[in-house]
């Protein structure tokens, strides 16, 4: 099955051929059985480890960029004599907490699913696309250049704690200022348009999550006994976050849409141009109805949005018991847009509870505080980023574009994109435009079991980061 | 340690006695020991199988009623010549299920902390209170009384799918009518007052639960690129969930508290002569305040309760990730008081989820069903059963008021508990009074982890099954 690497000396400018395909998926098959989740500190350092072997054996020198506390940031750089400018890519290695029992395959135990010349072929594991992916095809671009000299400087920055929320990120940045200076900051992460056709996005929503916590009784009451006279944490909390956010769409709490910069007419244009996939996309997840009706996604994703990602309070199904649950939980996400500062939305959040009755405490609250206060409200954050928005008509995001063309024909330009890189904590320290440049499919699952990526993603990745690498 | 068992011949008024006691525990930590859940069918007949040899050793011959579908009834008759009436003694032997993560000690093998001579002692399992412990209560009843004649014929009848909301019992009764004739069943189920006195209780709220199932997009959606697109069912959760009651405990489903049936002049004096409870009960369950406020425990168990007794939507925690989630769930249990219908109740939060502009199916919707309807939800229930409420001023009532004096001294009366028990079903189909007669402490945990029961408890349950078993 195997082709001699031979044959392949043909096929450069369709690349990759097969025999470069196997390769490329062997070496990040074993990239992606590195399990790289926040709790196993030890996973992420064998994960960049392993980052630095690979870019050794193409003759690039990565190094660790060491902050006590949080996984290592893996640095490099490629100098090129007399070079036109700075270009620094950026990733992350590290992904989001996986629960196996949700998972079809093993989380760390990479699985093709098609074979290998299918386009719609797809590999699962954590991180295949979120974000080993863009890594991944740098190596290979870098083959594929077969040291070919560039004409820009090109650095690698990839992060550890990126699905932790980066909180060591601006502390690394600014105590390394000179080493990270450049031109341009293209931020490797996220997905392609959803009708698959390659996007440069031109910025990035902030994120703030957010977590709130209500109590009942001290422990699970009987509810036949106790129902109607001890109150319900569950309840309360369906009621505190009905007064968040109404069934539209539209987030209640005072001041969220405060201080929006508005879209440029260059912005507005880019949105109206992008394909509309919304109908497609309503019919792909089964939506009867979408929020915010009659607004195009694009647009949708320039608000700030609150969403619960999660509720857990007793048990329902097969483990419902007749309680009265003793607390209950909501995990809140929170996407910002640029104008918006994170740390305000959190204050707003924590007034906006206070408003509903709630005496709120950041940590677990004690007896005393829980009998003084008919109602009390545990509401923490592990911090968050605000948006960023790099102009259109810079003669950098131009160059991007063309380069971005002439490896893959047009693509899609957006203003933003509804998830969140930490592009606002790069400009924010180092000054520097950044610009979006995703590979991955956006029915990748990232975040959540089966994450996966599109083979023929992978591939257009490759070239797209080969063309971003030669930029001239 | 151990007496001889002669030593205690001297102490049958002060029963039980040390070594008595260690028996009894003994004997009890083996019928605790045998898994009891719904899940496990096998179990349950261990446990039918175990109490049937126990009564054995006591004389008494007990035989499995079986009914297809559900586990054996365990029934047995001790027959009095001459008998003046027939009391039939009813509990169940299954228990509500078990998640051991959440158990201190394992919930099949029975610890007691303190020890046997401390009252305050408590012994450790699933079911030890909820609803084993009058089983043990009345096999060590019998052994107190060594044989003596009994006045009245005395039969038992213990269920094994009380937990699971008593489907077949009606079925039960209704084949069995002759056999299960009697002037009065006693409900051996439930806790003693919260002020540890005993209590004699003429009625039981119904039942019925029901769980909701919203629906967002198919899989589960990275929350930053679909966040304000995509419907959360978490929102849309909580919003239908705070349209169904305010945060004072009052419902708002249309027409839940029509045909509720008035309280007697007995009845209400009764409630006013209970012990008051409230202000110990809020500082020992650290609440800052209670439901439907300024009503006494006892009053606000004489209306309809909705309880949510669980939410689950993906994760919260150090689990939580950044999705819509696809689905949410929610768990109610209602508690229903007498002239109010579990089936018309059902039918009207059926109405109340319509009215919320949900389209309502009753089996996971598929996805034509998903793609026309804005919004669908599941509705589910188990079944359930009606309120019941025996008259205090029944010559049997008075009768069974007077041996539990007997047994302990003065007892709380209250027209109803707030848990519930088949008693309707069987005042339903076999036209009998029902009485209840608990025996367990309040603070058991029962359904939820570490159920426990309180030993005096345990010794007092004992003195008042002898009362009752030779009751004249």
């Amino acid at each position: 099955m195997r082709l001699p690497l031979a044959l392949c000396l043909f096929a450069v400018t369709a690349l990759p051929c097969f025999a470069q395909k196997e390769t490329i998926l062997r070496e990040y098959e074993e990239f992606l059985s590195i399990p790289n989740v926040a709790a196993d500190p030890a996973g992420l350092a064998r994960n960049a480890r392993w980052i630095i072997a690979a870019f050794a054996k193409r003759g690039v020198t990565m190094r660790l960029l060491e902050t006590p506390g949080t996984p290592a940031v893996v640095y490099g750089e490629i100098k090129a004599p007399n070079a036109r400018r700075t270009v620094v890519f950026y990733s992350h290695y590290d992904g989001q907490p996986v629960d196996p029992k949700q998972w079809n395959t093993a989380p760390f135990d990479p699985v093709l699913k098609g074979t290998l010349t299918d386009p719609e072929a797809r590999l699962f594991a954590r991180s295949a696309s979120d974000s080993k992916a863009p890594i991944m095809a740098i190596l290979a671009a870098l083959d594929q250049l077969k040291g070919k000299p560039l004409t820009q400087n090109v650095k690698f920055f990839f992060e550890g704690e990126e699905e932790a929320g980066s909180r060591h990120l601006q502390t690394i940045l600014e105590a390394n200022k000179q080493l990270l200076a450049g031109d341009v900051w293209l931020i490797c992460d996220g997905p392609v348009h959803q009708s698959r056709k390659q996007q440069i996005v031109f910025g990035a929503r902030g994120n703030r999550s957010v977590e709130i916590t209500l109590y009942g009784p001290s422990r699970e009451l009987h509810s036949g006994h106790y129902g109607n006279w001890a109150p319900n944490p569950a309840l309360r909390l369906a009621h505190l976050l009905a007064s968040m956010k109404n069934e539209d769409g539209k987030v209640l709490v005072k001041g969220f849409y405060d201080g929006i910069e508005p879209l440029s007419a260059t912005e507005k244009r880019a949105i109206a141009e992008a394909p509309s996939i919304d109908q497609d996309l309503r019919k792909e997840l089964l939506l009867g109805e979408t929020e915010n009706p009659g607004m195009k996604i694009e647009e949708a994703i320039n608000l700030p949005a609150l969403t619960i990602r999660g509720l857990t309070s007793a048990h329902t199904g097969a483990l419902a018991s007749n309680v009265i649950p003793a607390t209950a939980v909501a995990s809140i996400d929170i996407r910002l847009v640029k104008g918006v500062d994170h740390k305000l939305t959190f204050d707003r959040i924590l007034a906006h509870v206070k408003s509903q009755g709630y005496f709120v405490v950041d940590k677990d609250p004690d007896a005393a505080t829980l009998l003084s206060h008919p109602k009390v409200a545990k509401v923490t954050s592990n911090g968050g980023y605000n948006a960023e928005r790099t102009s259109m008509d810079l003669p950098i995001s131009q160059k991007v574009i063309a380069a971005a063309e002439g490896a893959l024909g047009p693509v899609v330009k957006l203003p933003t994109m509804g998830g969140s890189v930490p592009n606002g904590t790069i400009a924010d320290a180092l000054h520097v435009p950044t610009i979006l440049v995703p590979i991955c499919n956006h029915d990748n699952n990232q975040h959540s079991s089966n994450e996966n990526i599109r083979l023929q993603n992978l591939w257009d990745g490759i070239k797209l980061m080969q063309g971003l690498l030669a930029m001239n």
